[in-house]
């Protein structure tokens, strides 16, 4: 099938697109390079170094003879939108092209304002250039785990049967997101159910957990082909910070008492999923939610892990949260749809984990320790943003 | 108390403010006249001419003696809506100043966008106002019974106790809204939420009914304290608008078989309930929620009443139903919150609507009759606006 990946440049929407053009798919990526921006705002980059997204295309076509087709532009630009889908054609848009870091959404003001704006702009100018152009596409549509918050029932996937006083009805799982990036994720849930019943369009809701890992089979061919790797205290997640630190020697710094629970799921699970969500299409007028994850662990037992197998002896550091977010809370997830759909996960394992440990070292010396430090403060209405 | 009126030029916020200054309230009233802007966009006026808001306030200061200071511009400028907040230094904030009809907000994705960047936009600078300058201030938001769609369950006051797999917690109450409006309500019932759980601030979300009528105590003392009076089919809600057909002598337009229940309001109600809101503020990190409705009543039995009543023989036309959304459902709302503090509600009846008869005939012949056939389809992607 055509499918079109919107940020395709980014750490999960390159390895994503080759996946999905190895297997056989005709693929067109669009990314408007806020990703590498946020960079320059930061003064750090990705301890793996990335080639160009025109450089990494034709790597693929001189490897594999697979051509992906580019579009530079930005979703808001709701013109530009349209164009491209009137263009390619796609049968499916898989959509990654949005501000995913959520130290990032509360550095301030601006940096919220941007966050849910360009999120859910971006996400609306998709669904009106479906709604206009081909109600048939089926988008499929990156969300987070960590929109639903920490909820005291067990976390079903997207929707919830619920009864109350007597009377039934099947709702949106009630979220409560802990950061104005997980709200925009949040509204452009609500956003793509209303599409799905006024005007029929179908979608898939992924809500992803922490992604960890930075090879994939595709990616592992060959350097050019490679995917970012981050480590900052914004957008590096945690996993892949431990990680980090343990190569480097520095102690691991958990926030808080570190029993908040989080879902995790291993990168080349993540393009697997998308292969299948693309491959097997929601409905017309379905809204259907996957939690795409594969296991739940807490931050100390993920610090544990890594400390475990670290090469140098590492301690676990506790810092202040920064963040306004449960410790020691329930947390049972349901995430079986992929599964049924023929995920075979792999769980986190010191094989892994060993895998990450090389490419660190090889990078090692691209490092800032400095900006694995937390300076965003969720109870400030303004912070420092990076070292 | 100092009370910061956002939006103190509209249908309700101009009765809001003077009820407020009358209550005793020194009150301040902003307003970027968008809503004046829409008019001149549909070619069409309220049915009451209306002063402008220097004339007003002159007209209430001459009056009463009493001054309401005057602030004009855009929330979504957020230095703007800092120096006001930091130079009026409300205790109270109550925000009116949303894009608040559905039909406007889908007649195309143009308008779709505006609404929700408007209406987002905002209320996040409110919030950051709120949070840098004075956490301490109640936030008064007005919301949207609409918000709620027509859930299968009973509908609580924002808040849902639930039980699942033997656990329980309470949740925001599952929202299904039926437009990109009502969609703009839910992403700023969550982030407010979200606000008071950060920053400790107070906030009181008031989901409210359709509104009727057109004079509160305060508006009637002078026609130049007139409040707006819309009958179009974007701006016009539905009681208004069979008020006005019925005069005319013209076929009320039920939209669909006419079972829609909803919760309706009186205008003078609502001006007590932001003062009762006001002078009750909620807690500090308390994000409270009430439902600002008095009665529910199904489209056709808001048309039969009207019909009953009218000065003119009227017959009840159905219309195919423009919007999407459910007939025969369930409705059964909680309401109890604002009659808690004190509400003593008005219900709809004759004398209502026969002085609602009065105001109608005396500016009968400004109604353009065109102007109340719908031509926003929530089907389409793009419809005409206005007639």
């Amino acid at each position: 099938m055509k499918i079109l990946i919107l940020g395709g440049d980014g750490y999960l929407g390159w390895p994503t697109a080759l996946h999905l053009s190895d297997g056989g798919h005709e693929v067109a990526v669009l990314d408007n390079f806020a990703r590498r921006g946020y960079d320059f705002e930061m003064g750090v980059d990705s301890l793996v170094p990335i080639d160009t997204l025109q450089a990494r295309i034709r790597a693929w076509r001189d490897l594999t003879g697979r051509e992906i087709a580019c579009y530079i532009g930005d979703l808001t630009d709701a013109d530009f939108t349209c164009h491209v889908v009137r263009e390619f054609g796609p049968d499916t848009i898989v959509h990654f092209a949005e501000q995913r870091a959520a130290p990032y959404s509360m550095v301030d003001r601006k940096h919220a304002v941007y966050t849910q704006v360009n999120n859910v702009v971006g996400t609306m100018n998709v669904l009106y250039a479906i709604a206009e152009i081909n109600p048939d596409i089926h988008l499929v549509k990156l969300g987070t785990m960590g929109a639903y918050g920490e909820p005291n029932i067990d976390i079903e996937e997207g929707w919830l049967e619920i009864e109350h006083k007597g009377r039934k009805d099947r709702v949106l799982f009630p979220k409560r997101p802990g950061s104005f990036y997980h709200l925009s994720k949040v509204h452009d849930s609500h956003n793509i159910e209303f599409a799905c019943r006024i005007w029929g369009i179908r979608a898939t809701d992924l809500n992803q957990g922490i992604v960890y890992g930075q090879q994939t089979a595709e990616t592992a061919l060959d350097d050019r082909l490679a995917t970012r790797y981050d480590y900052d205290a914004v957008f590096g997640t945690v996993l892949n910070r431990f990680v980090i630190q343990s190569v480097l020697g520095l102690p691991l710094t958990v926030y808080g008492n570190g029993s908040q629970v989080r879902g995790i799921i291993e990168i080349r699970d993540t393009v697997r999923c998308l292969q299948l969500a693309c491959e097997n299409p929601a409905d017309r007028g379905e809204f259907r939610v996957f939690n795409q994850m594969t296991q739940s662990l807490s931050i100390t037992q993920m610090a544990e892990t890594i400390a475990r197998v670290s090469p140098e002896k590492v301690s676990i550091d506790h810092l202040a949260n920064p963040r306004v977010e449960e410790e020691g809370h329930h947390y049972n997830v349901v995430h079986s749809g992929l599964v049924d759909l023929g995920l075979d996960p792999h769980l986190l394992s010191d094989t892994l984990i060993e895998s990450l440990f090389e490419i660190t070292k090889r990078f090692a010396d691209r490092v800032r320790p400095e900006a694995m430090v937390p300076t965003v403060d969720w109870r400030r209405s303004a912070s420092p943003l990076g070292w």
